[in-house]
């Protein structure tokens, strides 16, 4: 049987035969985005199981108030039905006689082609090509061609479908429909509760004079093209969209009427004159340019890994709104509606350093969407009973609050839905938040913005400060019924991964209070005290005998089973078949890293021997049911110098999107943290990169199977690039000054680009 | 190329072979319901152009203040995925070997055989049978029959889909998901504004042993089925589903948990243990009383003129909510989702004679929707600046008053929505609702029901006396600014059939105010002398010198232009393809019988030769771009004695839905006046049978096709039989006391079974 998936080479993933069950697959990987909207790859002709989704970042609203708000599902643009004699073109029906369809990750373009025999027996030659411009983040530009061996009656219908929904869940107001010139169709429309306004435009061109009629349905609107195709006489239909809402940042409400329905009129016009290529090229020059800033490059046979560093890379770029610091990124990006288009730590642990090493001005950005958000976090903190600024499990709006939703999948022994208690109890997003903000302050030495984020820094501390409970009995500060990064353990009393973010959040604050506080009222500085007395009370679990930092106060007590079949499951999550949430409990089994993340970022407080014992005890317990686990074990392995293994590790984070053995697991989006993840197993891990208060650091461990990796980062607004080869180091710097750092443990200064051997 | 329908026998519509085009025709056509619910027929499998639609009688609600309230569309029930070998059972794909779907219409019951080669060659036998029960209104029960002929791996996912939408608007909340006994599905949720609780109940059952799983998605509830499947021993699998609302009459919000949510899980597994067959012959049974309560039969060889009977008949009856005196007829009854589940005057004018002189206690309950929403109608004439009752053009709740959209499809010229008038404009459904009422009362004789409808045709007077304007140069009382039922003209004055409406109206009520003038207040009574008055004065369009009565004040003066492509066009409303509205306007074409349908039903007050010009004038000006239009015009050609043309026209009213001449015209839902008009064609027009306040009139003209049309009908409460033969007429009555009627004009007193003689 025909493989589905090939890898021709390292920025281009081909759907290389069709099979309708999988669509959603491709939906997904090749999602088209510039960080302000992303659409899945949905194709014209539509299926059972086509899940059409563009997204805006930024626009949240909620169906009713029994629901959380989510980023909302956009009208799609991309639906394009073609019939020759009146057949419509269906690849379910009649014959593909040729298939394949290609996501460049370099320039953001997806170009299908297809050859087609109708039921009726006509070949048809198709091909649909399609991108989201880089350049101007507003348009969208999707072109048909169709060459026929025969002549025909052929029609088209095109246009703006705004049935679309949320899953179900409807969004948008009926609207406005308008037909302008008879030849521009244009959808104003609001959201139902956020009221914000959103128009839809969209102008449509055919090489051939066909008869040419809109089409208005509820929530839609089409044109109908009709007329004869000639045997080898391409049609070329093209479709030029812009998108602008409310949310806009140049949106001013005194000027609607020109933002939202003359402007994109005139830029529809525009963009149809100056046609695909040239709108195209010019998108592909603002990837080029995403790229030229941070390059990095493996030199390896293994195309795939390569590729799946692009694809990484791609997909941040894609997805995260750092445009905006309004906003941030999804757990899926915008690539599908799954967890809501809602942000989680993934930012902070998982993606952030992306962007602090190498585009710190994104960074900066994401950084202050916590900042923005900080009144509604210490609202949060508030309502449930504590001081100081708790942020949400998940965040929308930068108001919102906490928008987890309170029920997930039906639990299999009561037949009821499964509350959701992150929003309750996952609250180690508050020391993370810290953690990544501490992380680029460190990187970009930005002490302006340190100062900025202090308040931030001190209320988060605050909120610590009240959350930890006395324990009279051991005479310590407990934190009690939390749930850690491992989700099978709800109710958990100090867990250690939150244990030592709180410590860390608190100390991080003392110290930004020796610098800033002047900035605080009296009142305020009257925390220090309760912070520092926390500071040096507060329980951090310790390895036991054995060397094993226990994830928390039960979990070594707890049942050890054998955990193989889930080991070996394609599927993530084939535990709950067996057991519902409250055994998996009761079981020694972690769904992802928890104490080896813990122990991977604070990894200098632990010896070689404890990271050792705490790997060999946990490894095996981990399911890693998250895509936030691989590339920590990644990590964690080199630090065990199990390069080998390491490299095993990241081979696997390639199924977890772009890889063909679970054809399912990205149908509601790709894995953003899983992006971030990648990079950072590249950079940081088989790199070996690291920026602390110490300084910088280089260790890579390459894996045999590269000859090279080369890679850039800033520190302090300094640019380095890094050239790791197996058996040396090659550094070039661009700045004047000189940069002192450590490579494999050893002090360097550079003064000018150096070789150093391993 | 193989014919798509088929017509088997008088009972039976047959989908002969199988294109995804046109399923939304079978959707509809096929459509089973008992008046409490309707079901689209949409195939287990799903297409792109399925439209899944279920709806509940009296189930509104309105998506936001910007659309109209609606009749919501109901979770999905029928989505049965088969796959074997993980390949889905798709007819687009693989290949078709036989393919047969029956809809009864005698027993509600629709039967799909299907033998379908898979791509990977496995033959599989599929049969597919379902029904809504006409015994228990709330059931529903499916049964899939898979035959294959050789073992595989077989799944079936099936259960409760709540992300449908109205075409886009969602009126559920996501609601609760349960899963009982690892047997039951419920889905219990609420409309989101009229805030009406709905349960979905759902038990499913194989006939082998299968592995069986609960899936939960968002707004979906699903059991898969997994196992194997031998060759040659059939899977049987079945649905059980019972739907009940908060809106049912016997809902006690004392004891909702009881009867939304118990009660439905036990009547499940008592239908469960029933199983299919004996469930089925419980609503054959209920659907052959309703036969025999008012048998029809026509002899012919012509099987589509009684099978047409018959489909019209059926649909009367699975959409018409009769047991509900809140609710009300559908312009497409509950077979989809066009004009939005609302009531027109479609009800008064063509439906209810139906009930009226067959089914008396239904044609109560349809008055009495109206009689219960009287206030409202008082209401929205006064908000229109009038006294007395305005019903709405368009009815939903009994509390609502108007509720027609405001904007339709796109204007070719200006590219924007028209604006719908009807709403504002069209108020001749408050003489239509009088109209039917004093029909009803006409026939029933019901002396104390007439009482109880007094207020209403006296406060509907009211409102007339109040809508007029005086004219003081012609010294007469206008109706200026209306639509009449010809709505390709708006604006328009003293169009003939409101005028005449509003004087039937007045004149109804001065006549019952003879009998039951002490009903009303002082006060009230004070409005006769107005009647009176306006009685007498309202001017009242009569015949020009060449007999022509103007449909309107302008409609005479108006350009006459070539209308025969219009005529010739397959669709409705080709004319809207060169003109828009406002030009269509100016010119003398009509929608629908005008003129024609005011001389129909005031057929005595005109002269032969009046009726005979006016249509010669009228009928080549009339596109039947209404499916209210060609019942109209077949009874009229019959008072012209026309009845070769009248057979013609009858036979065209085949094709508005049960035809093949256009497979698209019903995807919104079937024709609900075209039903009614259907009957009134058998029995009305070739039956002969009138009842006026001047008693019984018998004069039928039968086709030559037709040997013998036999029909019973009421009149005050008696039962009458008629067989219309080609020479005599056979007339049988069932009660003691003397009948006086006339047959052919000639006075009969019917004292025992007679025959006479044409």
């Amino acid at each position: 049987m025909k493989k589905v998936i090939h890898y021709p080479n390292e920025w281009v993933m081909e759907e290389a035969s069709f099979d309708s069950r999988y669509i959603q697959k491709f939906e997904s990987t090749m999602a088209q985005g510039n960080g302000y909207l992303e659409a899945r790859n949905t194709l014209e002709e539509r299926y059972k199981k086509s899940k059409p989704g563009l997204f805006v970042s930024g626009m949240f609203n909620q169906f009713s108030s029994h629901e959380v708000t989510e980023l909302v599902n956009f009208p799609d643009v991309f639906l394009t039905e073609i019939s020759l004699n009146k057949e419509l073109v269906n690849l379910e029906s009649g014959k593909i006689l040729s298939y394949s369809r290609q996501m460049n990750f370099k320039n953001g373009e997806s170009v299908r082609s297809v050859v087609w025999k109708s039921a009726q027996g006509i070949e048809l030659k198709l091909m649909f090509r399609r991108f989201v411009s880089m350049h101007d983040k507003h348009v969208i530009v999707q072109q048909v061609r169709i060459d026929s061996c025969e002549s025909g009656e052929l029609e088209i219908l095109s246009g703006i479908d705004a049935q679309i929904t949320n899953s179900g869940s409807q969004h948008f107001e009926e609207g406005e429909k308008r037909y302008f010139d008879k030849k521009y169709l244009q959808l104003f429309t609001q959201t139902t509760q956020t009221h914000l306004p959103v128009s839809v435009t969209c102008g449509q061109t055919m090489n051939h004079l066909f008869d040419r009629k809109a089409i208005m349905k509820r929530r839609q609107i089409f044109e109908k093209f009709s007329g004869t195709i000639q045997a080898n006489e391409p049609i070329i239909f093209e479709k030029y969209i812009s998108i602008y809402t409310g949310r806009d940042q140049e949106f001013d409400s005194k000027k609607e009427e020109w933002y939202l329905r003359k402007q994109p009129i005139l830029e529809v016009q525009k963009n149809v004159d100056m046609g695909y290529e040239q709108l195209m090229a010019a998108s592909e020059d603002s990837w080029n340019q995403i790229w030229q800033k941070a390059p990095i490059e493996i030199k390896t046979p293994a195309i795939k890994d390569k590729l799946l560093l692009n694809f990484a890379r791609y997909h941040i770029h894609a997805m995260a709104p750092v445009q905006d610091n309004r906003m941030n990124i999804g757990a899926k990006g915008m690539t599908g509606e799954g967890y809501k288009g809602h942000t989680f730590w993934d930012t902070e642990i998982f993606l952030l350093p992306y962007f602090s090493y190498n585009y710190p001005e994104s960074a900066k950005h994401l950084i202050e969407f916590r900042l923005n958000s900080l009144q509604a976090a210490e609202q949060n903190a508030k309502s449930n009973g504590y001081d100081g600024a708790q942020y949400p499990w998940e965040a929308a709006w930068l108001t919102d609050g906490e928008v987890t939703p309170e029920f997930g999948e039906i639990d299999i022994v009561t037949g009821e839905p499964t509350p959701i208690l992150t929003g309750k109890l996952e609250h180690h997003v508050t020391g993370d938040v810290v953690f990544g903000v501490s992380q680029y302050i460190t990187i970009s030495q930005d002490s302006e913005f340190e100062k900025m984020i202090f308040p931030m820094v001190w209320s988060c501390a605050k909120f610590w400060c009240t959350r930890v409970e006395w324990n009279d009995h051991k005479n310590r500060y407990d934190i009690l019924d939390v749930i850690g990064p491992d989700e099978y353990k709800e109710h958990v009393n100090n867990n250690a991964y939150t244990n030592y973010l709180a410590k860390y959040t608190i100390d991080r604050s003392i110290a930004l209070y020796a610098k800033y506080k002047e900035s605080l009222s009296e009142e305020e500085q009257g925390w220090l005290e309760k912070m520092q007395q926390v500071s040096q009370a507060l329980y951090l679990p310790v390895p036991d005998e054995q060397s094993i930092l226990p994830q928390d106060d039960d979990y070594l007590t707890k049942t050890i089973i054998d955990l193989a079949p889930y080991h070996q499951a394609k599927q993530v999550g084939t535990i709950f078949h067996d057991y519902n949430l409250e055994e998996v409990n009761k079981i020694q089994v972690s769904k992802q890293a928890d104490v080896l993340l813990l122990m991977l970022l604070f990894s200098n407080r632990f010896t070689k021997q404890e990271l050792m014992n705490n790997w060999d005890y946990y490894y095996p317990k981990t399911l890693h049911d998250s895509s936030l686990s691989m590339c920590v074990h990644c990590n964690y392995a080199l630090l065990l110098d199990k390069t080998v293994l390491a490299y095993e590790l990241f081979k696997k984070t390639f199924e977890i999107d772009l890889g063909d053995t679970n054809m399912f697991s990205s149908d509601e989006g790709i894995h953003s943290a899983s992006m971030g993840g990648i990079w950072q197993n590249v950079v940081l891990g088989f790199g070996g990169l690291a920026i602390t208060t110490k300084g910088i650091s280089i260790s890579p461990k390459l894996p045999k199977e590269w000859e090279e990796l080369s890679y850039t980062f800033s520190y302090g607004g300094k640019k380095i690039k890094v050239h790791v080869f197996s058996e040396q180091i090659v550094l070039e710097k661009n700045e004047d000054s000189e940069i002192p750092l450590f490579v494999n443990g050893k002090k360097v200064i550079l003064k000018e680009n150096v070789t150093i051997a391993y």
